[in-house]
């Protein structure tokens, strides 16, 4: 088994309030991130894929099938987006890196199929909101 | 002459769009940037002053102070902000990376001679906005 | 599940001496390490914690809590100190970065019920000596 | 269980060419990395060793003897060097990433068990061929 | 004056052999480099601008307008390229970074009064071999 | 003209303390780095010399006698020392940052003439304590 990872960037901007909590739970919970009027990050994306090596070609898969399948199903949706406005998931759940995290993984997952027949498998996304601060769906956790 | 630099970061959201442009030529000029709800990135800004070195402390200047300055003018005001929204000077200016680094030299000037009277002397600015892009002002220029 | 890293940093100087070795074993075993002057780094920290994303926040974990808890237990204790003469853990043992991060990992693993109680696990502590060595602590390894 | 990884850096030439295919499949399959005058790249690589913490030394391994055998089967072989024309396994097979990973896994699988007897076990090789673009193998996997 | 910045990479292979020195010579100019096989790296190439800010737009220079001169003058010519085989300026110089550098300044520089006409001056060339090993020309030395 | 930039790493360990101050007024000066039992830091030291190209070799310099003398007389003298105890010029003065890289900008200074007689000129030192804090010495000023 040999893992693939390829690293692609985005920027959008996001506001976090959970609708079930007061705002000053909201501010609690969320801290700076709970401006009303928003901010937002420079997000680093890698994806992993894991599979056999094919003998002819040397590759894992084609790097360009995966550039393109995360450009039409995640980049497109999130890139230079407000996450909150713009994103039909995150009208009823803050748009936080987890939550972002599990909408690529989401995505990823369903195209997956038809993207890569009998290919190798989604085994990691990582989202980095800030240096300092990342999150990760591993396949089988 | 000695050079300090200390980097800081910051998180903001912004909208571009220039009051007097067209939408077809906001969109030409700005791209994806011009996106009517707004997108955001993490900056890091880089702040160098320069002068002697104390023979006494070994010092350009004490870099706690300068970490306050930074601090009380420029990171309070725009960390975690939707700079159009929330920042006066982007009223009637569109915030790119030049006006906002505009807005940190002006700001720190106007209060760099009350933190560091007969001391080192604002030389430089740099912000950048992703690692594709950065913006410099420099003392003299 | 999802897997939440924040990063911290911290700089410290230390000593390797294995107490149980002759002084050219000691040589042989530490390089440069063994300088009985001692030396120093800038480490890297990523603390790692694992479980369910709360549906209502949309998080793994309150991040301030977390950064709460390595202040107070890791970074209070190692940072800006002289590992050898501060850290009673290493009077006894040499202050190699292997050691080092079972300290951290003992120190999160004994402070983390109280302080996530039903909450994520702590999964992973790596900590970087230098931008070309590191060391990883793995839960269940 | 403690796991150490060390980063090397080295630089060389590649051509992608799988001899089963057509020149029009060949340019579907590499794209760029097709050019029959070949291109170049920084690798960065990354080996992982994994073991007790021996009570002595607190070290997993020598770090000395982890830099020499890395040296002497993997870096002699590849720094500087164009791996179609003077790398024997890449006669027959293009070099692409994944093919080289595999030839770093071979090569320090082969001289593990004399340099570390008795020793902690590779437990993994991460070869980075740009920032955007890397390849691990796993112990187990 | 602002100064505009933009980063760009590109991945080459090349071989360094002055026609004028001896094997022996070439030897102790270039070490490995000389390997008559060839190398290569990915490269990071820096370019930057200098000028006033546009009071409508805030922007020195249209940032799409710069990389698509970078992109048509230079990374057309570079990118995926044995430098020596497919460059014709290399034909006669080895295509050193330092020669490369002055490449991409002269390219640049011809095609800057059409692609700028009356704007920002070019004032700076970066170019990044490895992380340890960079080259500049400034505007006016 | 064209300037090159090489950079190297160096781990040391200091404590900060002014001779002439009280204890308060050190640690007011310098914090958490007046700890008298010290700590360290990784140090990046770039080093860059500025000249004609050779018009047969294509380099400022041959990069190989430039890392023999900074090897000589800067990293054999700092790499892996505490700089309080064994650098005699801090018997007398703070080891900062800034006092540190003058000592690497003189005694690279004084070599300079021997190492590239009619050569590049030495035209900046910058070294970095943290990714947060650097300093540079720019020729002529």
């Amino acid at each position: 088994m040999m893992r693939i990872t390829r690293r692609y960037r985005f920027s959008a901007s996001h506001r976090l309030r959970a609708a079930g909590l007061s705002d000053s739970a909201n501010e609690a919970t969320y801290g700076k991130c709970a401006n009303p009027h928003g901010h937002g990050h420079n997000y680093v994306l890698e994806v992993s894929a894991g599979g056999p090596v094919d003998p002819l070609t040397g590759q894992v898969l084609n790097p360009a099938g995966l550039d393109a399948l995360v450009n039409r199903v995640v980049l497109r949706a999130f890139d230079h987006r407000n996450l909150n406005a713009e994103v039909a998931e995150f009208a009823g759940a803050p748009p936080t890196t987890e939550n972002l995290a599990r909408q690529v993984w989401r995505r990823l997952s369903e195209s997956w199929p038809q993207a890569f027949p009998g290919g190798p498998r989604l085994v990691r996304v990582r989202l980095q909101e800030t240096p300092r601060n990342s999150f990760e769906i591993m396949e089988g956790e």
